[in-house]
């Protein structure tokens, strides 16, 4: 049983956190360090973007070796596109939050989000490195989710508990979005951690099935970043013996992992600057779950049906389109469509009559589910999404480098 | 040597057309007849979308049978997902055409745009096809250009006449817009006739050429139309020699059809309702043309690229994010990016430097070129697009059904 809980990333025993005003945006906080005590197994899935912000293939490389002990995060400033500058810039501040802490380098890992193309303001991170560690607390998590924001008009954190045979278990989250929604400004983050005790490889194969299922089922604008990333810390502070196998101990832990990261992704999507509306697309029937993707995302990411859902406009003709065009198998006589509860199309053939003022009803809403069912097989996906505004693309214009 | 000349589409011999107005569209021209004396032979391409308009699956049969007497188009009204019903209207329309052309049924082509899902308004057609065939003439080019239109500014027409061992050829076509721009208007329809004497298949294959340098490499918002189509009829009157393989004839032919082909692709864009800048894209130095092409549509379709041209933000962060998410071979460290002569990003750095006034000045123009390098191999593509505005999303959102 997952209950949710006050507190954050540092609800979990050993967590510490901290987040403080540095100066490289220029306002607010920019500076975030999450320490574990003792030092943590680690695992992370990473952007695919082929494009790799520096403190990205810095991570990539420490998280192989290491027990880790810390993450430092800085927005305003991506460290993407400086090279072998950028790429030593995040070296020395790896080095020197290792010495703080007393520590090896390759146990910091390091995030960036902000401005691509920008040099990384060294001096200003070194310089507040020693307020922030003293700023470190196992109340800090809220300050640390502030400190990784840049367009989030919210801070995003959740953490839970979890009981298995008589042992009380902790997990917490922070995160960053949103879908490149602030130009440049472009990454997803999230930082996990856990004092449930479970085996590395195993870790990963979890948060890998938590992402499947929560940050990788979201779109708002289809850019993907050169700098997103999600890591899990384990400190195994719970001392239960440590799980390598997918026992019912561990099914428990990926249901909280799998609650946790569902609900930062849900919180990412729902905080999208210009974004009036969080729509799930659900598609049933299809004959291979390809299929079954390729229909959702070309639903999630058309402009034609993202600015229906912003003109409260139940378009069905749209969907069929968006639906038409994907690269998968689809029959259009087979293709069935409803927004909540009500169907606009059954079997390819508009459901007329008294629908259209239900279905205005239901597109004026701020939650829309949208079911399509292709009635060729049994594979299905789900994928959460936003309008498209007006607003999006003021926002997206109007900030200049 | 290609010469552009007035008369759009009937400039060419034995091509009378007309466009009136029968009352589908609350105002203006929306049926259009385009006639070929003598029957023309016909070649034709069709929309990918697996959702197919009645019209379009009707010509789609008719095109392999017969010589062409005749395309009928409507505006206002996509005849699509109208099931069995929707199909039979166009088989009547078809029928009654042919009637009144003393031609068989099969000689005559359909195509509608318009609203999706709505049921034909199939007596007002039927009513007003005598005034049609009365209104047809050899200057009527202009109004049948008119007649297709929905949401375009402008009607599309262009004619070339080329010489050829000292004898005239004519080639003139219409088109309408544009990448979906319209809710539901949701169609790019392009007619061409010439008095060229080629052989069928030779006609598809040069049409097919034509249309992948031009039409296949526009996009507005990477939506794909359901009733989208290109037809080419050639009546022979001309009286040159059938031309069936690629001789010098053919050549000179080719030429002028990638000419007209290739403006009336360009005028689409242009014409785009919301578009303020006029993209071009083009990348070279790619692995394979897979590649080349894969990265093209990555930065045309980009929502942050495209929002960065309408804010004429010279942030090339962004288009480094585009290139980096496509699915081709890429190394970031060699992309080099130019705007119009200007180098921003050299082997992936950064070309600092005086640079950022003068690109801003480049991004204020209205029509900008931008020059990919992948610096992988020899493969290139060009693709034109255009920016995304405030304007697309409330015209996309504000027409309702």
């Amino acid at each position: 049983m997952i209950r949710e809980v006050t507190g954050g990333i540092t609800v979990v025993p050993g967590i510490k956190a901290g987040g403080i005003q540095c100066g490289i945006k220029e306002a607010g906080k920019d500076l975030a360090l999450i320490v574990s005590d003792p030092p943590a197994i680690s695992a992370g899935l990473f952007s695919r973007n082929k494009v790799q912000a520096e403190p990205l293939k810095l991570t990539l490389d420490h998280i192989k070796y290491e027990l880790t002990r810390a993450i430092l995060v800085n927005s305003g400033n991506a460290n993407c596109c400086t090279g072998p500058e950028g790429y030593s810039h995040a070296q020395e501040l790896a080095s020197l939050t290792a010495k703080y802490l007393q520590a090896d380098p390759r146990a910091i890992l390091l995030a960036s989000t902000g401005i691509i193309g920008k040099k990384l303001p060294l001096e200003k991170i070194k310089t507040a490195l020693p307020s922030l560690i003293k700023a470190l607390s196992p109340e800090g998590g809220r300050a640390a989710a502030e400190a990784i924001l840049t367009t989030d008009k919210t801070s995003k954190e959740l953490a839970v508990e979890w009981n298995y045979r008589g042992q009380t278990f902790h997990l917490g989250g922070i995160a960053k979005g949103a879908g490149m929604i602030q130009p440049d400004m472009a990454t997803m983050l999230c930082f996990l951690a856990t004092d449930f005790n479970i085996e590395r490889s195993l870790l990963q194969y979890a948060l890998k099935k938590a992402v499947d299922k929560s940050f990788n089922r979201i779109t708002i604008d289809g850019d993907t970043s050169t700098n997103d990333m999600v890591i899990c810390l384990a400190n195994g502070l719970a001392r239960n013996e440590r799980v390598c196998t997918k026992n019912q101990a561990y099914r428990a832990f990926q249901e909280a992992l799998d609650h946790v990261t569902l609900a930062l992704a849900h919180l990412i999507v729902q905080d999208g600057e210009g974004i009036t509306k969080f729509i799930e697309i659900r598609v049933v029937g299809a004959a291979t779950p390809r299929d079954a993707e390729a229909v959702a995302r070309s639903l999630a990411n058309s402009l034609l049906v993202k600015t229906a859902f912003f003109g409260e406009d139940p378009n069905w003709g749209r969907f069929m389109m968006a639906i038409g065009k994907a690269e998968a198998r689809v029959n259009p006589n087979k293709i069935s469509i409803a927004v909540d509860d009500l169907n606009l199309v059954q079997q390819g053939i508009a459901v007329l009559g008294a629908w259209e003022e239900k279905a205005r009803e239901i597109f004026r809403k701020k939650e829309i589910r949208v079911v399509v069912d292709l009635n060729l097989g049994r594979a299905e996906t789900v994928i959460w999404t936003s309008d498209l505004s007006t607003e999006y693309v003021r926002l997206n214009s109007q900030y200049l480098t």
